[in-house]
């Protein structure tokens, strides 16, 4: 049974099964709470197990933090799903890194067992697409060398709460994102200790290693994603996050860390790294994660899910729980560019008419982390409009408008990301 | 009653007295455990809630994580005792900001009671010694500036362990440090905008908010630190760490953050900041932190605990918890500089006999900050020891040696850091 047949016979409608892997993880008891796909009913010709998850799922929705993520600052949070759960705008600080217990969450399919964690150094991955392939274990990657690297980490989906089209998917706002420092080996390097990689192979390609449920094509729940083999020049298989081993809940053992890509790209419990002649056809990558105008079937020939795009949002004041008095106003938020540094970030104060460039704060951690800035304005007692516009070092400026698309991706519109607050 | 008489008639020793404020302290319950003065006998003359806190300490060493600080990570800690916590030499990461949950603690007092978190921008804090002194609550310091700064925190008695003299006082190794984020307020612009500091007001004088114990003097037992008034440069009055607003435990609402200086300089729930034209005469600078020749009694003639000076430490190989195989190691650890950058850092894995430049990995948070360091080295089977030996921009030197003194304090020796592992 194909896994089209599959979805079909699981009662998914085509657009469900079409919106990147949100109808068959419904079923699975991991889709998001607010998503249609997840209140589909599950028919008794799925698999018992993925019946059970999407009954529990459908009467008990998890708003408590799920086990493996049961360390996480509930007050930080919003508990989308057992599988999804987002910093609130409020969380975020001055601190440059996101605290573990404060980042986001998102899984595409339930993590491995805990007991994988037992043994981290006995995580094997297998290398592929080069001259000497081999299986290695993560204690022999810990001898290989050693580079700790701050990027933002953000799912593609963030934002996606501001469309109108109300697309399949968690509705993200902001929080979907976070600045992490990763520690591990340099892919570049492993790559090159193992001869290269093979002529034509121009894609580099990771495979998540969660169980698969049976019953299911694979192909159609695998999490195998492809980039650019260009990408691996700063990309690292990383064991840390933060300093610590890497939580259950955002990969460890081993994580694929391809700075400046969107989040889906960093596969967690990576078991095989792989350099390919093509974009793996794992549906996640073929259909997945597609950039479809409004109307279009997700399709390989649409652009996929890749660099970070340019944006910036403001963190404070936010109505109710930052509020502002009149007067001064430190105006503050973080600001980010995908593969370019951040040249500047400008501020208004009145919904767009008049921008002042903003004060980039605190220690840059390079071109793959997020600068905060801060802009001293006074406001009056009443209403105001607040936004920010960032500019990368390539010139690129973040947009009014979102990019309208099927999934909702790539959501980095100023006006999407605005501030309104009351001043009294 | 004097502070000295107070000290007598609570049947501490002249040289517990002396030795900061251990022999005063231990009576609160919050002594070192391992510290003589902890030991000592609280007499009925002493106030009931001394007695009865003195009592407890001694029949019930804290080994559990105290209430203020019962959400750190327990499995990465030393608990020395309610109010002195290490972070474990293994747990040190390649994070480059030491995550909270893992940061040691050393409070000189009990903290306040957490009411003061309930309503943090109420918190005030006095100016004084500037053209136009005032009273600032933390609300109006938020809209006064903003500025984040990676720091290295660390404790004056760190490396005290290693002291063969064993002096009074928690017996910190490697762990009463951690690299920490800080956002505040500039000091520098606050006292601007308050019109400067008086002439001849030397020094900045910081006092903690701690509530005193009845029956002291207060000058014995309150937390009051004088640093040159130079240092208010890069000073900040602070209100997050990490990214959330500073936990009881380090010092929220406000902290006074002195970049560079040791930890006792750092002022938690700071309600005064004084420009001051001596040094405060309170005990803990005056007697405490004094770095007293052997035999000496402590003495405000004597050098303070001030600028912290050019140190590094291995983290991994570590003998058990740490362990490597013969073959290629990648020999980690952590070097900063006080106030000045970090240079270069040598590694020896032969005991001293070689030295090779180690390299700097990850972002540079600034000269505040500590860098990560890594020699890939080929160790064969057997007995290594390694060492490792930090510069500065400023060429200051690690030293082969500790600077005895009676308090156990500045410990940077090269030797006393060293680490011998066995791989088999």
């Amino acid at each position: 049974m194909s896994s089209k047949d599959k979805a079909q016979a699981l009662g998914l409608g085509r657009r469900q099964w079409l919106a990147g892997s949100a109808g068959t993880l419904a079923t699975l008891g991991i889709g998001a709470l607010s998503s249609s796909a997840a209140n589909a009913q599950a028919p008794s010709a799925a698999p018992a197990s993925a019946v059970s998850a999407a009954s529990a799922a459908a009467a008990a929705p998890a708003k408590a933090l799920p086990a493996y993520a049961a360390w996480k600052d509930a007050s930080a949070v919003i508990i989308h799903s057992s599988s999804t759960i987002e910093t609130k705008r409020q969380a975020f600080g001055n601190g440059l890194i996101t605290p573990a217990e404060q980042l986001y969450v998102r899984n595409n399919l339930p993590a491995p067992d805990a007991a994988v964690l037992n043994d981290r150094d006995a995580w094997e991955i297998s290398i592929e697409g080069v001259k000497l392939p081999r299986r290695i274990t993560l204690r022999e990657l810990k001898t290989m060398g050693l580079e700790t690297l701050p990027m933002v980490l953000q799912c593609s989906g963030n934002g996606r709460g501001f469309f109108p089209s109300k697309p399949s998917g968690t509705p993200w706002t902001v929080g979907a994102a976070g600045c992490v420092v990763w520690t591990g080996v340099s892919v570049r390097q492993l790559v090159e200790s193992l001869g290269g990689t093979l002529a034509g192979h121009e894609f580099m390609t990771g495979t998540g290693g969660e169980v698969l449920p049976q019953g299911l094509d694979p192909k159609s729940i695998l999490v195998e994603r492809s980039v650019p083999a260009k990408a691996m020049g700063d990309a690292l298989l990383a064991w840390e996050m933060n300093g610590v081993p890497i939580p259950l809940a955002h990969g460890g053992p081993l994580r694929l860390i391809v700075p400046g890509y969107q989040g889906v790209n960093q596969i967690k419990y990576i078991k095989r790294l792989a350099f390919t002649p093509q974009e793996s056809d794992a549906k996640i990558m073929a259909h997945g994660y597609r950039i479809s105008p409004p109307g279009a079937k997700a399709d390989p020939s649409q652009p996929s899910v890749l660099e970070m795009n340019v944006k910036s949002w403001i963190t404070s004041p936010l109505p109710l729980v930052r509020p502002a008095v009149p007067g001064q106003v430190q105006i503050q938020g973080l600001a980010f560019g995908g593969l370019h540094a951040i040249k500047r970030v400008e501020v208004s104060v009145d919904a767009g008419k008049n921008w002042q460039e903003a004060r980039l704060v605190g220690p840059d951690l390079g071109k793959y982390a997020w600068r905060q800035f801060v802009l001293a304005a006074k406001l009056a007692a009443g209403t105001h409009t607040l936004l920010s516009r960032a500019t990368d070092m390539a010139g690129q400026v973040q947009p009014e408008q979102r990019l309208e698309n099927v999934g909702g991706y790539n959501n980095n519109s100023v006006l999407d990301h605005a501030v309104t607050v009351t001043l009294v």
